[in-house]
């Protein structure tokens, strides 16, 4: 794969490259890891690429790529940039055949996101989005849990990503992390609803593969003088009647990374925490509550899919990136090879998971602004 | 003291008098435990009681305990009847000096609610109002945190109390409990919400000192047929700025009595939960997080206050209904002697925090069938 | 009830008669609170007992009390006494026909508590030793999933109880709890392993229905100058061919009371953690891990006979210490009604678990000082 | 670097595939995956490697790579085979002047574990022994918290190892793993004991920088049959007068892999569980207990240097291993280019720690089968 973004002071491209050479299916062989040249090449040479595959810009890292032999070109782009700059390289890599990997939010703004959602389906490339947290084997055994029916309807459920990063206005002490994350012309129109909100949303529906269809936002700016939000807490409706709540904080003081998500049907319960990933709990009104763990064989095969190791040997956020990356890993192996992928393979968040992350972001601050109450989705 | 209410099939009349005699302050004297004579007087034998001291109606037992020498009637009555028959008691009990511990909500209306908390300025009678829950060593010492400013100013509160055992239309089947709670007549216009919604408002009000100001409620009924909601998710302003979630459910399978509160002001955070009340999460952005537990020397005062036992050493929900009855004890007994009362026996829920539930209950009402966003509170 | 033992600075007292009135069925009558008559008067009114039956000393109250008519005194008597007091007040108690609920350990001297047990026989009273964590729900449920063979031929328990307190000589700062226990005239001579060793092995051999047939015990005094043990790990072999270990500390700095239970089965393992006591894990290699809670209809007969409120209430050690206080009243009420308890009624700790206490801690000693690698029990 | 074994069926040798690659310094470039020289070529064949480079057994790997031109060839060698084929390729790649990091024990016999010790000291070449459990960066805080003094003098350590997948004679049933492991021919002497004893061991000694000096064993085959022992109950002394327990079991049914470490001083104690191992216990007698958790600013700087992503997010056992790795590669790096690696680069496990496990499982043994309880160590 090539890099576009993960330079100096990055984090994200860092997981991303740990999460792609994992499994071994993947090699980085070229990155245009920043703007500034020299910059670029500092970081290949931490990856040991030779120096001509490090290139000052991702147009010409496309361009160049192309122009090399099959089997030698790399063969997908990774982007681990900040938001404004996810729409371009995302663009040109698919006109130019590579397929992509994209950091989330898909875009900067809705329009960019449904000209890439048409592009994505002309070209018929692959598209994921790392949605990263759908990547955990417990995860992947909720969603089988309800698929199968043995939460019954589901009726109510709560997704939270509270964070306490942002409490105090660190982005005016030069955090590059906060900077760029709390400035509307790198970030988007939202701050902490974008950031991770998206994530509370796309856990809850890939769980229950049930979609909001109406919500009632109150979105917040705590730290004064910040130009975007950093709390939010939105009532939502979906699609089979159930209801819920999804809410996202960078101010909740001492928490790190609060992701977790109960969902109730007329039978039971599920509960998942990102903090403590390999433990499910299953939860019911008439049998002791279940604690699931990884790897077991009792698990869905979709689960145990995305286990590496035997039972309690512990796997993290870099593996839950490498799920997805050895998913796509594996659909552009078939594609080489013309054969079929396993189902398991295919489950991977794509391009449209961006676009309703993108529209969600912006009936947010619509219903945010808004004194009616429930605004549709 | 003297009880109405509590008899065959009542589980809260069995706390109410636990919690009462633990600590050796106060003895059961008296009773009117069913309307039923019988079952009123099969009750007074479980509890040991002559038969002249148990009555066939409250009406009856204020009556003649009043016409009893002083010392030897009752000192207080204790209310633990359905929601439809808190009013009747505790008014003729204020009516005849005597002090009152009433189970919550304060009354079947708001109405009532107003009498009565005019009765009990009228008199200076002692009231107390039995939110137990702020009754914990824990959640004693989260208020103490937050009033001395350890966490700075609140920005945001999430309080929720999910229940999953009216799941099924259990009160088609006789269950006594599920019966009278989803039954307008007896519990009043509200069924999850005022029955545990006005927990979770309370628990957040007494922990953080502050007042909801507007809501947005989203009520639900998630079982066919029923006449009150068994869901309600809330977004709450708070009077200093902070914003929040109060949330209630009696539809999330596989909880049982899932209570927890987290709070997170400027410069940390605090967490509890009532399946395991001995235990606090203090939480820091700069700091590791600490767990605080009951009866240590390193708690505030208020909270070592509520503790019986050294640390170490399990307390539950008898124990804090406990806490409310030995305050209210130290406070009858210190009216007795002239004295003036530690003021950490004065932390117990009184009138007013019944009026504000009762309040709540029509605001959250009013809210859910509106399409107004915002309702003021 | 009577009570000797208890006064001010004993905090087991306190538990006792907590314990003891929780349910309504015991009344505390008389006591013998002090060997000081002033101290031991000055405790009975905190009870709101009547001078006439507050003693200077138990031999007083024994007499006077049988001296009283039956119906007016006292049905037992309760021995909350350090130590050395335990057996003197036992034996006089059954030879003057009282019944006899009393801490532990048994007796000073195994000489004294095979003479109790005896006399125990010989008179056919009842007789309970607190060993109160075997009266916590989820233990009884523990000893029932294993009981039933659920678990499989029993192969590996390791019963633990490590406390913090004692990591500093405050014995020497006039700590009365530390004072008497780190005294051998007062204590035994065992310090931590006759404290709290004991409670371990009785949980490890009440759970499992195994006994403890041959031990290797590593004794250590940590703090110096201390006459006594405050740590103890031992090596166990069981009468079916089970081992395990048992081990005690009262110098595990920061630990406060952690007893925790594994036992391991052929077919499946669980664990209890006195800390958290509303839980019981049971584990299985082939199925999820359950959570077991209290008072679920799910549970054996045994386990929700002692829970007093319906699932999700926590209940603490009050609770536990009531249990066995609510079984020795129902016992004794039936001996008066000539009926037969109900089976559920006669699982408390007795005299016999009280002599293999006093012997463990014999051979504990014996083994600590042998260079003999198995010493047989 | 070169692996030996990790052929089919082996699920070390993917970890350390993973771990080595994980954060892009190491590339695998040759193996000798198995001693079938085709099932060798298939494993080669999922890594991408060019069948030149792929050998039917470790000599041929280390002749013919040692002929390559320095840069080209492997800079070490990673053995992942069974446990009597450790000595071998290791004594072979030091000879030949390849750095190794070998699994776990570091030979089948002590002799040998010697011989290799030699080697290492007269070549001068690196040498990782991945008791991987040392590599969380939790584990490394726990350690540090002890070096700097903060528990005070170290009086009790617990360090515990439950496995139950061997609760039945699952290696009847031709399972890889169970298979030779309980097969003395292949696995030595020590079954449990010498499988994950030494990794409770190795924790013990790491964390508290103490080293056992007599240890007092009852090692157990639970399983009727099996030849070598399945559970281990160990009392040990340290060097610095502490005492503690170190036991490990593999028929504890229903435990994943519990290891877990206790270790209390006389200030306070820490705990540390593998299945949670983003989160360290330090528990004080004075104060709230503190959890620590990866990457945080307060944590020291060894701690930090093994962290790769901010707080928040989960690193798991492969992490663990990469620590390893990346420091071994640093170390290889510094050697090339002649500087000197830091500190924390250094802080690895290696040939001594692999000597004292064997000399461990040998006084495990010889403690087993003898009546007398020490033996000194």
């Amino acid at each position: 794969m090539g890099m576009v973004g993960g330079g100096p002071g990055s984090f994200i491209g860092a997981i991303h490259f740990n999460g792609a050479v994992l499994d071994g299916q993947i090699d980085l062989v070229c990155g245009a890891f920043s703007s500034d040249p020299e910059k670029s090449q500092d970081t290949g040479r931490l990856y040991y690429l030779p120096d001509d595959r490090v290139y000052g810009s991702y147009e010409e890292m496309i361009e160049k790529e192309k122009a090399l032999p099959e089997g030698e070109r790399m063969d997908f782009l990774c982007i681990a940039t900040p938001n404004h700059v996810h729409f371009g390289p995302a663009k040109l890599a698919l006109e130019n055949g590579f397929h992509v990997v994209s950091d989330k939010p898909l875009t900067f703004t809705t329009e960019e996101a449904e000209e890439l959602t048409s592009l994505v389906e002309k070209t018929g490339l692959i598209f994921a989005l790392t949605h990263a947290y759908t990547g955990y084997p417990m995860v992947k055994e909720a969603r089988e849990i309800i698929h199968q029916g043995a939460l019954g309807k589901i009726r109510k459920i709560v997704s939270e990503y509270p964070q306490g990063w942002l409490s105090e206005p660190i982005e005016r002490e030069n955090q590059t992390q906060a900077g760029w994350r709390t400035d509307p012309s790198r970030s988007g129109k939202s701050g902490c609803m974008g950031d991770i909100g998206t994530h509370a949303l796309n856990l809850a529906e890939y769980v229950t593969g049930l979609k909001v269809t109406e919500l009632c936002a109150d979105l917040s700016t705590m730290v004064e003088g910040r130009p975007l939000d950093d709390d939010g807490n939105v009532l939502v409706h979906y699609d089979n009647g159930a209801r819920g709540i999804i809410y996202a904080s960078q101010i909740s003081a001492g928490e790190e990374n609060g992701l977790r998500i109960r969902v109730y049907g007329e039978k039971g319960g599920i509960e998942w925490v990102q903090a403590e990933p390999n433990r499910l709990e299953v939860k019911w009104n008439d049998k002791p509550m279940e604690i699931r763990k990884p790897a077991n064989s009792y698990l869905s095969v979709l689960s145990q899919y995305n286990s590496r190791m035997p039972p309690g040997h512990p796997e993290g956020l870099i593996e839950a990136f490498a799920n997805i990356y050895r998913n796509v890993a594996t659909c552009i192996q078939c594609r080489i090879n013309g054969t079929k992928p396993p189902p398991e393979a295919l489950d991977f968040p794509g391009v449209k998971d961006g676009l309703r992350g993108m529209k969600f972001i912006d009936k947010l601050i619509e219903s945010g602004q808004s004194d009616q109450k429930w605004i549709k989705f």
